[in-house]
């Protein structure tokens, strides 16, 4: 018997959304099972906390198809209950500054991604865009052994090759690299060699391969077969288990949201990030990747390009549930 | 004729001290000019602009020998005064976080120094501690060119090596490294090597001699004379001019402060710093220099060694006054 799409566990490891009721129900009627949902770039401890409490709100208005989950089990939950699950993730440790205290506090209110960096330098750790990549930094150290500890996930997203590397070896739990695709698919700062590839598959770390245009295979215009021949690639490279999806989809923000992730306030002059154009827009998305309820597209191509349900299952979610289930 | 001592221009570039005004007047009744005046280490923000504030009480409470200079021109007047000018500085960029503006805003209230880093990696440089060395991030250069735009003296005590360099390179007026030693004096991770001493004076940068005694031959049981051989064979290697004292004296805090220093809040372990021994405790001063008015002790010394009273009274403060005439 074929198995229905709606049954599976369909997980997205990597959003930046300006959230409403329109984009929760279209991830709802996607059937969604969970969200890694990113709260900050840039911000300090006092903003981070505050982007924590905004979803108060946001669960209550819309306790009917959303949920909060801390763990796994909250996750398995929330597919019962026929609700899309929710995971909080920060896209540097800048919250955190330069304590380690701060891990668990976050972590109390529900933090279970953070990032070492976000393209810069931070005291943890280098950057994809530095010209110098330290590796991971003493305070880095000693955050990734309280992370593992607490059972929240080392995310090397935006992290320099050095950092990845070092990362993968110090963590005594599987790291993940949430948002990226491999270089050989495109070449790209933010993408990954073959080598770090291998050596995160092998500590049983894990890759959610993204939909930003940037990282992509002709960027906005890549092909959806394009992508299928990628991940079947890399398949044969790491190993299935390994691999997920973190689309990296970014809605409902203007334009000067682009522009201030990549700013932040770290410059006064304008860095334009991947951009080689200098737009200072928003890519446009692949036209069959464009909301979270596209993510059927792609399990629907993955099994026309001949991946068998159950592989096309594991990319589409099982797998990431089964990495996170090595930490909460 | 001879020059009296109390004529003279005597600076000292650093120091660390729980002040109160029996600290104030061992500096003013010792005849000290100016000092620059370590606020914070690893405070962020907000704790950083109380640290500023607590300097207002100071002022008004012992205006009658001391006051707050921003400018040479502000330490000139304070010595027609007979005040101590006080300049205030970091040992860290902690208090900037990731956020340019913030060292404007800093420099408005008076910030005239700011290290890079303190030991420890930061989103600007890599730390003299770290295993491996950044050298100067994408941030740290923007920051060095804000800096350099305010007049606002880039600090690279505390640096790794490469940091050094490059900082040394990258910034257009001149860097200091206001207290350390050079590494031919004392093999330290703080004290500095010869080629970045040599680099440092062919930009007019300037160094700070170090009375802290990790920093020192024989730590707390230098001699003066070895002491004053050092000053002399690092004229011989840099010239003169670059040279100064910054004693790194820490006064009137309890054992617990030193402990502070090493781990701020990054580490849930102990780490000891500089102590080879682990000791928890502030290291005992050289007998000959264990207050600020211990500076005429060093200025007698040196002459006593054999350098010009000239000579001798550049090293007190001349070419401090002389280098800070480059920013403000």
């Amino acid at each position: 018997m074929k198995k229905e799409f709606s049954d599976q566990i369909i997980i997205d490891g990597l959003q930046y959304c300006n959230w409403n009721r329109e984009l929760f129900e279209d991830a709802w009627k996607g059937g969604l099972t969970a969200i890694h949902a990113t709260l900050v770039y840039w911000e300090n401890t006092e903003e981070s906390f505050e982007k924590i409490k905004e979803w108060d709100l946001r669960f209550k208005e819309n306790k009917d198809i959303i949920c909060h989950a801390k763990t796994t089990n909250d996750i398995l939950e929330a597919k019962k209950n026929n609700k899309v699950a929710i995971l909080f993730g920060f896209q540097n440790s800048a919250p955190i500054a330069n304590d380690i205290y701060l891990v668990e506090s976050f972590f109390q209110k529900g933090l279970r991604f953070m990032q070492l960096t976000y393209k810069n330098q931070t005291p943890l750790a280098g950057g994809c865009f530095e010209p110098k990549d330290s590796g991971v930094s003493r305070f880095g150290k000693a955050v990734i052994e309280e992370m593992n500890r607490l059972g929240m996930i080392v995310d090397l997203s935006h992290a320099g090759k050095q950092t990845c590397l070092d990362a993968i070896h110090l963590s005594s739990k599987p790291v993940t690299i949430s948002h990226a695709n491999p270089s050989f698919f495109h070449k790209a700062l933010r993408n990954i060699d073959n080598d770090v590839l291998i050596e995160l598959a092998k500590k049983n770390g894990f890759i959610g391969l993204s939909l930003y245009p940037y990282h992509l295979k002709n960027l906005g215009k890549c092909t959806i077969e394009d992508y299928c021949l990628m991940v079947k690639q890399l398949i044969n490279l790491i190993g299935i288990e390994h691999i997920g999806i973190g689309s990296d989809l970014c809605k409902n923000w203007p334009d000067e949201v682009v522009m201030w992730m990549r700013n932040g306030k770290w410059t006064k002059k304008i860095d334009y990030g991947e951009s080689s154009s200098k737009s200072t827009k928003w890519p446009e998305q692949p036209s069959w990747f464009t909301k979270a309820s596209d993510l059927k597209n792609i399990f629907e191509s993955l099994v026309i390009n001949g991946l068998s349900d159950d592989h096309a299952f594991k990319i589409i979610g099982k797998n990431w549930l089964e990495f996170m289930k090595n930490h909460f």
